[in-house]
C-alpha cells in the first residue's frame, strides 16, 4: 500500500487565531492529526491552539507523541524512536498525518527530527510543509517594538550557546533574538550591563497567549524564575530606516565641509 | 474627534492561504485598508494576497500608497510624507485603517516607518500589529530544506551590507538567510566558492506564489537576472539535532580515552 502524505504544520505562536487559513483546513480535514508534548500529564500549547478549530462532525484521531524536555540521549532515544514509529504506522495504513507544532515547524522545532529522520528512511514519503507565524515574529509585536528594517541584520541565537557567542553578535547585529534565556538570564543580564545595552532589551514569555509576560526591564529577572520558553530580544536601534540613515549621512557629510 | 486605530496587518508571503485567521478578519471587516505599491503602474503583492478574502458586501475603502523602490531622498522622503497624510487623514475622520503588509509588519517592511513615524507624532494612537509568515519562514520550506535546529544559529543579513558582513556571519552562524541579493549575486556565488559553501546555498524568489523559483545551483545564475525580491539561503548543516550532537560528542570522547 502507498504511503500517507506526511504534512509539517506550524500552528503559530500561540493565539488561535494566528494559525493560517491553510492550516486552519488541514486541521479540520485531515483523518490523523500527530501532538507532541513533554510527558502525558504536561498540556500542549500546540494542541491548546488547534483545539478551538477541531471540526466536532469530522472524525479524526489525535495521536498525542511524547517528547521529552531534555537533552539525556538515554531517555531522547527511545522516545523519538516510539514517536518515529507511531507516526510510520499511520502512514503505513496509507492514511494522511499532520504534525502539529507550535511556531513555524523549520524553525526551532521538533518536526525537523521528523521530517529527516521519515525522509531519510522512506525516499519516496511526500511531505508538505505549512509555515507558521513563529515566536521570532510574534515578540516584537507583542512588545510593540519593530525588530529589524531594510538596513538592519538580525541574529537569532540559542542562549544556550553561551555568552560569548552573544558578545560577539552583540557587535556585529542590530537587533538579537535569544531563544530560551532561563539557564543564563543572570549572566546575560550582567552581560548587557556591561555592553551598556540593558535598556535595549526586553524579556517575553508565551506570547500571544492568555499567559503572556513582558519584562522590559531585565532587572527585575535577577533571582526570579524564567521559563524555559522565554525570549530576550535586545534591538540596539544605532540606525533606523533609509531616511534616519541619510539624515546622518548629512551631519557627518557637513562635519567634513 | 477621537483618532482611528492604526494596524499594520502581515499577510504572509505570497499565497492567499498563509494569511492568518486574524489577517482575514480584519480585512473582511475593517472600513479602510491602505495598500502599498512601487508606484501608480505596478500590483502590489499585498493586494493580490489580500483580494481572495475581501468581502464583497462588505463596503470598504481601498487606499493605494506609493512607496518608491529607491533610496534617494529626493524622491523617497516628499513619497513617505505624502503616503503618511493619506493614512492620517483617515485616522482624523475616526476611522479606523489596515496597512497590509507582505510577509510581517516588523520584520523588513515598510510598516516599521508608518508605525515609528505615526506613534511618534500622536502618541495616543491606538495600534494593533498583526504578525504575518515571514519569507525568511517560507523559504525554506518551499526549499524542503529545514532552516535551524534547536542547537544552531541563524542571521538574517540584508545583502546590501556588502560580502565582508556576509563572510563574517559564514564563521559564526549555521544557517544565513540573505534578503535582496539581486545586487551581489556574482561576488557572493564567489565568496560562497572560496568559502566551499556553494552546494550548501540555494536561491528562491517570489515563495508561494504562482511564480516562485528555486534554483539550487546558484552557478546558473551567473550572467542572470535576479530579481529584486530574492533570498539566497545557506544552510551549512555542520551539526543537525541533539541526537547527531551526541553522537559525535561520543566520538571526540573516544579519541581522548
Amino acid at each position: 500500500m502507498a504511503l500517507g502524505k506526511l504534512y509539517g504544520i506550524g500552528v503559530g505562536p500561540g493565539a488561535p487565531d494566528l494559525v493560517t487559513l491553510r492550516a486552519y483546513n488541514l486541521i479540520r480535514s485531515l483523518p490523523v492529526l500527530a501532538v507532541p508534548r513533554p510527558n502525558p500529564y504536561a498540556s500542549s500549547l500546540a494542541f491548546r491552539i488547534m483545539s478551538p478549530h477541531i471540526d466536532p462532525e469530522h472524525k479524526q484521531e489525535h495521536l498525542f507523541l511524547e517528547f521529552p524536555m531534555t537533552k539525556d540521549p538515554e531517555i531522547l532515544i527511545p522516545a523519538w524512536n516510539k514517536a518515529f514509529a507511531e507516526i510510520e504506522t499511520v502512514l503505513k495504513r496509507g492514511e494522511d498525518i499532520g504534525f502539529v507544532t507550535q511556531g513555524d515547524p523549520f524553525l526551532y522545532s521538533t518536526f525537523i527530527y521528523v521530517h529527516d529522520t521519515l525522509k531519510e528512511k522512506y525516499p519516496e514519503l511526500s511531505i508538505e510543509v505549512v509555515p507558521g507565524v513563529s515566536s521570532v515574529m510574534a515578540v516584537p509585536i507583542v512588545a510593540g517594538m519593530p525588530l529589524v528594517d531594510g538596513q538592519e541584520r538580525l541574529a537569532v541565537i540559542p542562549a544556550s550557546y553561551g555568552l560569548e557567542s552573544i558578545r560577539r553578535a552583540l557587535q556585529d547585529f542590530d537587533a538579537i533574538v535569544l531563544m530560551k534565556v532561563s539557564s543564563v538570564i543572570e549572566g546575560l543580564i550582567t552581560l548587557l550591563e556591561e555592553e551598556g545595552l540593558l535598556d535595549a532589551a526586553y524579556y517575553v514569555e508565551r506570547a500571544t497567549t492568555d499567559e503572556q509576560r513582558i519584562v522590559r526591564d531585565l532587572r527585575e529577572l535577577r533571582g526570579n524564575r524564567c521559563i524555559y520558553f522565554s525570549m530576550v530580544v535586545i534591538n540596539k536601534k544605532t540606525r533606523s530606516g533609509v531616511l534616519k540613515g541619510h539624515k546622518s549621512a548629512e551631519v557627518s557629510h557637513g562635519h567634513h565641509a
